[in-house]
């Protein structure tokens, strides 16, 4: 079978004559208009693989950027995965294993021959390829490594000594290095004949001192502008050097500061080792942004297609934890039960009172989660915001008091004590939301200052915060003035 | 007073010889290990500036790199802005304008004068002086763009007049665009003698038709690679054009999907018009992992030097919104008073019910939120991801469940309904966890497929129905089995 020629019967021909008549625009179809993959795509290749039509199950996959065919995998069951992935060329192959989030790639690594993947792996850049190495299972690693040529195992152990987030894992070794003496004209005819040994892309030059330390670096387009004459000593600028320990957030939050390219990553003599490049950090980027959402939403992603079994455990933990939470706050309620049987309009109020505050926590918590991420946020300026995050809770909180505390004395007017429950009300939540303000600064700030990740724990904290807040400023409020 | 000779006068000189000694290395003190702006530095400006010593303030401030810069002026109060401003230099100056956050800028361009200003941003990328510019109010804008050369002014104001947040504002018009049968040799040319139409820094050559419309792009690292001869025809690829309209939250998506470093910007004919780098993508990205985090925590940032007046804006409609909520949820309470009042112990335990369902359901939430705009959920799988959800909370329900209701049992073990009450509690929580699991998938699906962004109102929508079933499902079993 060749793919110039229809697999098609006669019948199917003459049932959908369009198809011969019109050629179809198949990468016009594939995508959404918000670049989504098409859902009616992801049919067509459902009912091509159905069908057992590999003719147009290449068709289809030869339409699609590498990251549309590893977007598509996501859609689709672990069955037609495994029919998609033996319809792709090796070239293709690549790619897509270095698209895919984990997960779906372990699982798809497994139907992939050792000789295949070590095939396919030599198409991608060291980064990448270590990428996709670490995610096989022990024997499988050690048969694809072992088949491939020397250079590339070494180049790929190397990149995986390094730790899991850490620059070194985002580097690739391919890099375009020159001394400070050579020319334009001698550096372009270099590129002219390295060949393999420079990454498939780069952007910048970096020009180092005998001992291969970076000294400094010229972005390419500035080499193509310069006459051939020129030294490289003189169209240098500083370089930001990347340690090749470095967390990748760091790295991440580098290249967004100073609007990097790519950067120089030196080991721990100074020496140049690799580069990182934008396109990997992007992904970082989002990455972090992801963790961070979830991490304050109390869980993680157990990923694109995970299973139920594994959804259950990023959560369930952190629900159990706020159960625990919840049971010492309720307490507060456990204490005072004979005040709320005499009272019932107690037991109505008090989750407003408890869930106002538990919001506000939330709002000061994310804005100071994002401006810690951001570096926005330190000794030089925490007191400030804590004072200016107390002002906003007092001035919140006054005016929800207001609200509520009138809506209360309506609510239950033809009662005699309406006027002490709205004023009970009232002050019950100015002193929730300005604990949930001070809290919900104080928090994150005090996780940053013990090393740990301020958006991890710190909802918990919030949230039962502002609950036993609740509980308690209401009942003991009212014990007080009321009962 | 030049920058070289030291304005301290002896006694100062003598109270601190070590400076004069030892050459401090200023840009090591700058940054802290996680790259942030240290706060003894900050505190070491804001020393010189309270001392008038201009000199100490031009090299402090001369180490920073102008992104520091911005970053330091977010440290400090508004007076210390002006003095530092003051001490910039002019290429500094437009390079730090176009770093800083909008409601700063807004506040710092009040105090720089018109024609400083417009001297400036000539020395900025046209995206970036627009960006500048929209910042100014309309009296100053008018008289900044006058002051400026006509080409500059027409480049500004045609930026300004695509829509906000859209591709053809985060472009710049300057690009490297070649014809189909030009050579590597030819370009190199071109690019040598181009000048100041060439944008400063590009990564990739655009091939045009005659009518000007992109056929391909090859990035220059290939043009560099390539002999002379070479035709641009034979090096170039396909590339992804982007609509001057499109959404800079699709371009963003874009970029990270294909891992782009610049693409080509074409108007609604089809026409190349400018380029846009990931290097302005990256700031997109950012900025919308933030809104999308402050959205879900029911707020937006009022940004980094907001006063107080405008954060009680941006959070108070939704804590007023939520109190409307939480009054319809609570309203189940008011309904059942008659049995609160006969067992207080459902008062003390509806509120753990709603917690762990208002926490179930911001999980399934955040996950959603992230799913969508990854663009990784659509019609394709959504029923798949519907069913996998609704078992989660399944799963995670009973689970709890078991764990509460023996909590319960062992807790009230004394009195005569214990059992009962355990069974109450426990099947109101699973009822709630699953409602929590549906209603987090639902509903920010609906959002999306009615247009709207589903982080901004879904975690009202799902607090709201937590809550309500917190307290709903509690009271009626209650109401049923045990009273």
């Amino acid at each position: 079978m060749t793919r110039e020629t229809a697999d098609l019967t006669e019948d199917e021909t003459l049932a959908i004559p369009a198809i011969a008549a019109v050629p179809e625009d198949l990468e016009d179809m594939a995508l959404e208009d918000d670049y989504g993959l098409a859902p009616e795509y992801v049919e067509m290749v459902i009912d091509a693989a159905d069908r057992g039509d590999s003719e147009r199950l290449r068709e289809l996959l030869g339409a699609l950027h590498p990251a549309d065919v590893a977007d598509l995998m996501g859609f689709l069951t672990a069955d037609y995965r495994e029919e998609v992935i033996e319809h792709l060329n090796p070239e293709d192959l690549a790619e897509v294993l270095s698209e895919l989030d984990t997960n779906l790639r372990e699982e798809v690594l497994e139907s992939v021959p050792s000789a295949t993947l070590a095939k396919a792996l030599e198409e991608l850049d060291s980064d990448d390829a270590a990428d996709v190495i670490d995610d096989l299972e022990d024997d499988k690693r050690g048969e694809v490594l072992a088949a491939m040529p020397d250079a590339e195992r070494a180049a790929i152990e190397t990149t995986l000594s390094y730790g899991d987030e850490t620059a070194g894992r985002l580097m690739q070794r391919e890099v375009l290095a020159a001394p400070q003496f050579w020319t334009v004209g001698q550096t372009i005819d270099h590129v002219r004949s390295a060949g393999d040994e420079l990454p498939e892309l780069f952007f910048d030059v970096y020009i180092v001192d005998p001992s291969y330390k970076p000294v400094g670096g010229a972005p390419i387009s500035r080499l193509l502008r310069a006459p051939r004459e020129t030294l490289l000593a003189d169209l240098m600028e500083p370089v930001t050097e990347i340690p090749v320990t470095m967390d990748q957030e760091d790295v991440a939050f580098i290249f967004d500061k100073y609007h990097l390219i790519s950067a120089p990553v030196v080991d721990t003599g100074g020496r140049l080792v690799g580069q990182i490049t934008v396109d990997d950090v992007v992904g970082v980027i989002q990455e972090e942004a992801e963790e961070d959402i979830l991490a304050l939403a109390g869980g993680s992603d157990a990923g694109r297609d995970a299973g139920v079994i594994d959804i259950v455990r990023s959560r369930l933990p952190w629900l159990l934890l706020n159960l625990v939470t919840e049971a010492v706050a309720v307490s507060a309620i456990a204490f005072f039960q004979d005040e709320i049987a005499k009272l019932v309009a107690l037991a109505v109020l008090m989750p407003i009172v408890s869930s106002l505050g538990g919001n506000a926590g939330t709002q000061t918590l994310a804005v100071a989660v994002r401006a810690l991420a951001a570096r926005e946020l330190s000794s030089a300026n925490a007191w400030r915001v804590i004072r200016r995050e107390a002002t906003v809770g007092a001035v919140n909180g006054v005016t929800l008091a207001l609200v509520m505390g009138f809506a209360t004395f309506i609510f239950y007017h033809n009662q005699p004590h309406a006027f002490r429950l709205a004023i009970v009300v009232g002050l019950a939540l100015v002193a929730n939301i300005v604990t949930a303000a001070i809290g919900g600064i104080l928090a994150p700030l005090a996780l940053e200052k013990m090393g740990r990740d301020p958006a991890v724990s710190s909802s918990v904290f919030v949230t039962f915060l502002t609950d036993f807040m609740g509980f308690f400023a209401v009942l003991t409020i009212a014990a007080l003035i009321l009962l």
